[in-house]
């Protein structure tokens, strides 16, 4: 998916979303996000608009000398692991433990830009469970699951990683084998190995980084052990928009599962924004 | 009112409507919206958002080799030309036709880069007419307006100045001479003296132009015959935004008639987005 020219004014909407996590020194917010006009100027429009926000939020964390999400993202892990043991109840107590701990992981992906609340979650919650989902590839998906014994799973966002543990520790009770992927390094609000810790993941199941910075996963600037584990899996689940847009007809036997979260991608899809999906790649 | 770092990514937004408008050729819209990111680089942020949008329009203007509003303005005064017998009606039939014509003409400003339809504009005139304006200053405006014998009567858009026309005529009938301004060439889709003759307002009074491609009105960069039109009135109607942010406090006995239509200024104001005001300056 190319970046298109409504990603640009995007790119400094979510700049500035940063820079004001970041710091309260208006003069730095300034310069830092007209330094970021050259990554505009000289945007790759034949390559997926990651590309183009990985050397956005790389200069953003070089100019402010640190993570500007270091402090949300904690709070997101924290508010999102007192959901845990009611979202593990609803999961074991449904008919259908691997579907409905799905859709609360598309449910989790809401955890993003946007001030998490409680309301929001809840809500966001209750559509994913009572409502269809947008784009439902859920009974290949599940069909798959049930021919394989390991699984590579990226994950996207800290905070939602706990909704993912759930989905994680279903599969592992199911017998599966899972590996979960984290980013090398920060970027946005996408975890880290430091989030797997929070949320309680590592203890769940082995997580290793992908070796690289980037929005969403690049393969090229991912590590050659992760592109090794990427080529060789048996099936991935891929988390978040950044994945799909990056990831999208790389390879069999992968499965998208996120909210569409931009007019871009939405429209791309013929969905309203917003939408849900569960969606074989 | 000085640009904010909110404006940045609405610059891009802004340029990418007009390029729209301008050409169906993906690649040029591209070029440009790239080389306009050079004036985001270097946007002077003590100055209003004005300054910034009159550089970017310019160079649009000259890398497409044209006006891209000219075809949707000559629409817009035609859709307005149709209401003018019914708004005049509304006008004549009120108990106090000054105040409804001025409401009516802070209506007409919803005219801007939207769409207008007919459905957007009706219930807009309805607002208008049937609710408190949210800055109203108008028993000064009317009392100010009944001391003084000539007015300068600064334009905003096509389309939206057939509304001015009738509050023009309102108070040519309570005898008073009124000189109308336009932009001295085209810009975003501000009237200009052809959008003057085509809502028929030449024929109500005198327009002159104010010799400038600005946004709103930077008075450093009209001509010095708008220049002591501006500094002697008696007193000056000033309509939309882009007059507002760049005239603010400029001068004694001038009065601002406009929607409130970007976050920026309406949370500089205390508004909601949207809001009618008849303010004293």
């Amino acid at each position: 998916m190319k970046v298109q020219l409504d990603c640009f004014p995007c790119f400094l909407k979510q700049a500035l979303i940063a820079l004001r996590l970041g710091t309260n020194n208006e003069v730095l917010q300034e310069t830092i996000l007209k330094e970021i006009t050259d990554y505009i100027k000289t945007a790759d429009t034949s390559m997926p608009p990651a590309y183009t926000t990985t050397f956005i939020h790389r200069k953003i964390r070089q100019m402010l000398g640190g993570d500007p999400f270091a402090e949300i993202k904690a709070k997101y892990n924290k508010l999102a692991l007192e959901l845990y043991d009611k979202l593990t109840n609803i999961t074991s107590n449904s008919g259908n433990p691997l579907l409905t701990a799905s859709k609360l992981a598309i449910a989790g992906n809401v955890i993003d830009f946007g001030i998490f609340t409680s309301i929001d979650i809840e809500s966001t919650i209750n559509r994913a469970l009572n409502n269809e989902l947008e784009v439902d590839d859920s009974e290949e998906f599940i069909k798959s699951v049930s021919e394989i014994n390991e699984i590579l799973y990226l994950l996207d966002n800290a905070g939602e990683i706990v909704f993912d543990r759930i989905l994680i520790e279903t599969l592992i009770k199911a017998n599966k084998r899972v590996k979960a992927v984290v980013k090398g390094s920060a970027v946005i609000n996408d975890a880290t190995m430091f989030d797997a810790e929070e949320a309680g993941l590592t203890g769940v199941c082995e997580v290793i980084d992908n070796g690289s910075d980037a929005v969403g996963t690049i393969l090229q600037w991912t590590s050659k052990k992760f592109q090794d584990e990427f080529n060789e899996a048996q099936m991935i689940i891929s988390k978040g928009q950044g994945n799909f847009e990056t990831l999208l007809h790389s390879r069999k036997n992968i499965y998208f599962l996120f909210q569409s979260k931009c007019r871009v991608v939405s429209k791309e899809l013929g969905l309203d924004n917003g939408a849900m999906l569960l969606m074989k790649g």
